[in-house]
C-alpha cells in the first residue's frame, strides 16, 4: 500500500562549487544576501552549475473538511467549491500571481464536499470532504496514502510536462484547524501556541477553534511518530495532496516552494517521511496564521517574504517566486570579477 | 538658483476607493496584507482606478567621493569607474535584475573621478568627484543644486520616455561614509548609531570610518534645518541626484522604489526639502548597513523586502518591483464576490 518515494540527499559539492562561483561575480562577498544562498540551494538541489527554475508550475489542491460544521472557520464551507469555479474562471488571487510569472495553475478537487465537473479541472477526488475529527478519524489511513499518490501523480504530470519548480498551493474551507492539529500533534506544541485566526474569525470563535481541535486530539489522540496516523486521524485530503507533490518533487530534483501556514505543515509531515524532503524546499513567505512560525522553526528554514499575508493557494509562494528567478538570473548573467576588470577588496 | 518642484499631496480619495474595491475582491479581507497597502499607496499616488508600474525604469547615479582617500571603504576608488565600465557592459547585478523586470537601466556620470566616454553613458559630470569633507566641503551648494538638477532631468527623460515606476540606484565608493554623516546630521543620531561595514570593512576600518564622520560633522557643520546645506558639506553627487530624480517623479505622480541606505538617505533629504514627496515613495527593502533602519523609521516606511542585502546599484528596489507589479495586477485581474458568485464571510 505505501508508497516508497527515493529521495538523495542534497548535493553538497555542488553547492560549494556555487558558493565559490557566487563570490567571483561582481559584487562584494555576500551583498546579494538570501539571493546568494537560493542560488546555492538551487545547485545542491538540481546538481546544476546553472540551475533553471523557469517556467514553475503551481498545483492547488482543494478540499473540505467534516470540522468546519463545528463553526471554526469565517467562511462557509460551500466557499471551496465556489473558489474552485473562481480557480477554473481564472478570477482568483493565485491566478493573476500565477499569470505574472508564467505558471500553469493546475486545480485538483482532492476532496471537495460538492461534486464539480468541469474542463480544466482534475477530478481526483478521494472522498467528499473530510470526516468531522472531532468525532471520529478525518480520513482513513488507506485514503490517506491515496492521496498522497494523488498529490505525487500531479506534481509527477507538471514536471514532466516541463515545470522546473513546483509551487504548491490549497484551498478548504478549515484546513487551518486541521493543521494547526497536526502541527501541535507532531510537534508537541500546545493547541493555544499553533492556532490562528485563519481567514479572519472572531474572539469567540477562536476560542471554540481551540476547544476543538484540543478535543480533537484528546479524542483520535495520533501517533506524533508516525505522520501518517496523524494525517489520517486530524488531517485534511489537500494536505495529504501536497505532501505527496513535495515528495514527488523531491524525487525529481525540483525545487519546491512552499506557501502559508497549511503547506507549510504539509512540507513538516513530508519531512517526518523523508528527513531529505528538507533540501529541496523553498518557505515562500511568513504568513500571519500564528502557527506558521513554528512550522517554519520546525522546518530549520528562512521565509523569503514577510508582506503580512494570510490567504493561501499558493499566492505567498507565487509572489516569491521571482527570487528564485533572480538568482539564477546572477548566476547565469553577471560578470566576474576577472571578466569585468574589477578590482577585488583591498 | 535653486529650482522649485511642485509636488501635490497624494490622493486620498482614491486611496479610499481603492480601499474599499480591494475589499470586494474574492479573498479575506486584508489577506493580502502588504499587496494591498501597495495598491492603494499606487492609487493615491496616481489618482488610477486600476494604476500602472509597468514599465519600470532605473536610474543608477554614480560618482566618487574624496573621503575615500581616508580609507572607509574595502574597495579601492577606481572601483567606480570600474563598475560604470561593468555597468555599460551589462555585466552588473542591476544589470541581470533589471534585465528581468524588463526595465531599461540608465548609468549617470554625475561625478565620477575618472574620465569616461562611451556610447550609452550619460556624460553629466558636476566635478570629478567630490573634495574630501574631512577637509573641506564636499561641493558647494551650487554644485548641490546642479547634481539635483541632473538628476531631475534623468527622471524626466526616463518618465516622459514611458516609465510608470522610477527604480533608483547608485555607485561610489565611499559613499555609505557619506550617507551616515547626512543621516547622522539631519537627525542628531549619534555617528555610531549610524554607521556599518559598507561593502565589508574590517573593525578597525570601521573605527577609523568612525572617526573620520565624527571629526567631518565637528570641521563642517552641517546646518541640520538646511538638507542642501549638509548635502552640500558632506554629501555626495550620486545622493544629490537621486533627490532630484525621486522629487521629479514625484512631481509626475510616478511612484519611486527606493534601494537600500544610500537612496534612503537620498529620500529623507528629498523628504525634507518637501515633505509631499513622503507619499510617492516605496522602500524596496532593507539592508544589512546598520544606519538604513534608521533612516527608514525617520521616513516611516516599512520596507517590502528583507533579504540581507547590501549592493546598492538598485538591486533591492529591482528585486521588490515584482511585489508592486502584483499589487496592481490583483486589483486587475481579480473577480469580485459578486461577478464570481463566492459567498462572503458568514
Amino acid at each position: 500500500m505505501d508508497k516508497v518515494y527515493n529521495i538523495k540527499p542534497i548535493n553538497q559539492m555542488q553547492g560549494a562549487k556555487m558558493q565559490e562561483y557566487v563570490n567571483s561575480l561582481t559584487k562584494p562577498q555576500g551583498s546579494l544576501g538570501a539571493v546568494e544562498e537560493i542560488a546555492i540551494q538551487l545547485a545542491q538541489i538540481t546538481g546544476e552549475n546553472f540551475p533553471e527554475v523557469i517556467p514553475p508550475g503551481i498545483i492547488v489542491f482543494a478540499a473540505d473538511h467534516g470540522v468546519a460544521s463545528e463553526g471554526v472557520s469565517a467562511y462557509p464551507q460551500e466557499v471551496t467549491v465556489q473558489m474552485v469555479h473562481n480557480f477554473l474562471d481564472g478570477g482568483a488571487a493565485i491566478n493573476v500571481l500565477g499569470k505574472q510569472i508564467k505558471a500553469k495553475v493546475e486545480i485538483v478537487d482532492i476532496g471537495v464536499a460538492a461534486d464539480v465537473d468541469r474542463i480544466g479541472l482534475h477530478m481526483k477526488k478521494i472522498r467528499h470532504g473530510t470526516a468531522n475529527f472531532l468525532k471520529g478519524d478525518a480520513m482513513t489511513r488507506e485514503e490517506a496514502w491515496q492521496a498522497i499518490e494523488v498529490g505525487s501523480d500531479m506534481a509527477t504530470s507538471v514536471i514532466e510536462n516541463g515545470a522546473k519548480c513546483l509551487i504548491i498551493g490549497e484551498m478548504g474551507i478549515g484546513n487551518t484547524t486541521s493543521s494547526s492539529a497536526i502541527l501541535s500533534a507532531l510537534s508537541g506544541l500546545d493547541v493555544g501556541e499553533v492556532i490562528g485566526t485563519g481567514t479572519g474569525i472572531s474572539v469567540d470563535q477562536l476560542k471554540r477553534k481551540q476547544q476543538v481541535i484540543r478535543q480533537s486530539l484528546q479524542e483520535r489522540n495520533p501517533d506524533p511518530t508516525d505522520p501518517i496516523d496523524t494525517l489520517s486521524k486530524v488531517g485534511g485530503l489537500e494536505i495529504a495532496g501536497m505532501v505527496g507533490a513535495i515528495l514527488s518533487a523531491a524525487e525529481r530534483k525540483i525545487p519546491v516552494l512552499v506557501d502559508g501556514f497549511i503547506s507549510t505543515v504539509a512540507a513538516l509531515v513530508a519531512k517526518r517521511l523523508y528527513p531529505e524532503v528538507h533540501g529541496y524546499l523553498f518557505i515562500g513567505h511568513q504568513s500571519m496564521e500564528a502557527g506558521h512560525k513554528h512550522a517554519i522553526m520546525l522546518l530549520d528554514k528562512k521565509p523569503i517574504l514577510n508582506l503580512g499575508l494570510r490567504l493561501g493557494e499558493g499566492t505567498g509562494a507565487a509572489l516569491a517566486f521571482p527570487i528564485l528567478e533572480a538568482a539564477t538570473n546572477i548566476v547565469k548573467e553577471m560578470a566576474t570579477f576577472e571578466s569585468a576588470g574589477v578590482a577585488e577588496k583591498i
